[in-house]
């Protein structure tokens, strides 16, 4: 009886892809990480809020609740216990909408604005240092490809 | 006045960075959420049951209870709900450890053998179709390079 042949390289591909995606999620647990750590660290502050805080940051007139929770895809309740601090701390407010009784508008304060322009600011230094393995042709490569998973990705949810 | 020069693209770099994790973050959250949609529609399964049926299948003796959390970072009390649930299944079992009365060890049974088997050859047929945007050249371009990223972040764990 010979031994059988084995394929070389053949049909590895499934494989390769799936190292990727193993590589993909302990990167990406890594780096989160390693912000969350530098959040505690260095502002006392956390990633959900720092989530919060940036979503704010980007809307013009304000989000409800239920917009911040849809965006960071987290349950209402965990979104009310950060913007409740914020308000305290005169980082956020609460606007009424003249159409809706029920609802309101959370909106950053100017002070808030500031907070959060330090944190974004830290934040990119951070990733900066974080990424620093990765020179100028590295992240080219590898911004395309992501591209490319991201689009792929998106057809697939809309399917 | 004449208006402020603009430099170009000197000092892009961080940005880049900054826009490299933005892109990996939403990929590994769309691949993540794809994937908890597969094994729900195909298995009623879940991510951590996944996860805990793949840290038990990769352990030779068995796992205690604060083995698997501490492999798959989650707490104690959401582990236990798993492993109760497979042990009523008949993949799992709690072994006790002749040293220590107050611990046991988790293994999984023939049949967990076999399920887990299954759901892990559905689940690199998934990533194989989630990632097929990705051609061979691209698929090693980016485990090279994560490769890299993933060696940096450990240093910086170990600073």
């Amino acid at each position: 009886m010979s031994t059988p042949s084995r394929k070389p390289d053949v049909d590895d591909l499934p494989k390769e892809r799936l190292r990727l995606w193993l590589k993909l999620l302990k990167a990406s647990r890594s780096i989160e990480d390693e912000v969350r750590r530098r959040l505690r660290n260095n502002y006392g502050s956390t990633l959900p809020r720092f989530d919060v805080l940036s979503a704010l940051d980007r809307s013009t007139d304000g989000l409800k609740m239920g917009e911040i929770s849809k965006l960071l895809r987290v349950t209402n309740g965990n979104i009310t216990g950060i913007v409740d601090k914020l308000t305290e701390e005169g980082l956020a407010l609460r606007v009424s909408i003249p159409d809706d009784r029920r609802a309101h508008l959370v909106r950053l304060t100017q002070k808030g604005k500031e907070v959060f322009r330090n944190h974004a600011h830290a934040h990119e230094a951070w990733i900066n240092d974080i990424l620093s393995g990765l020179d100028e042709l590295d992240v080219d490569g590898m911004n395309l490809r992501l591209d490319q998973l991201n689009a792929a990705l998106e057809e697939l949810h809309n399917d």
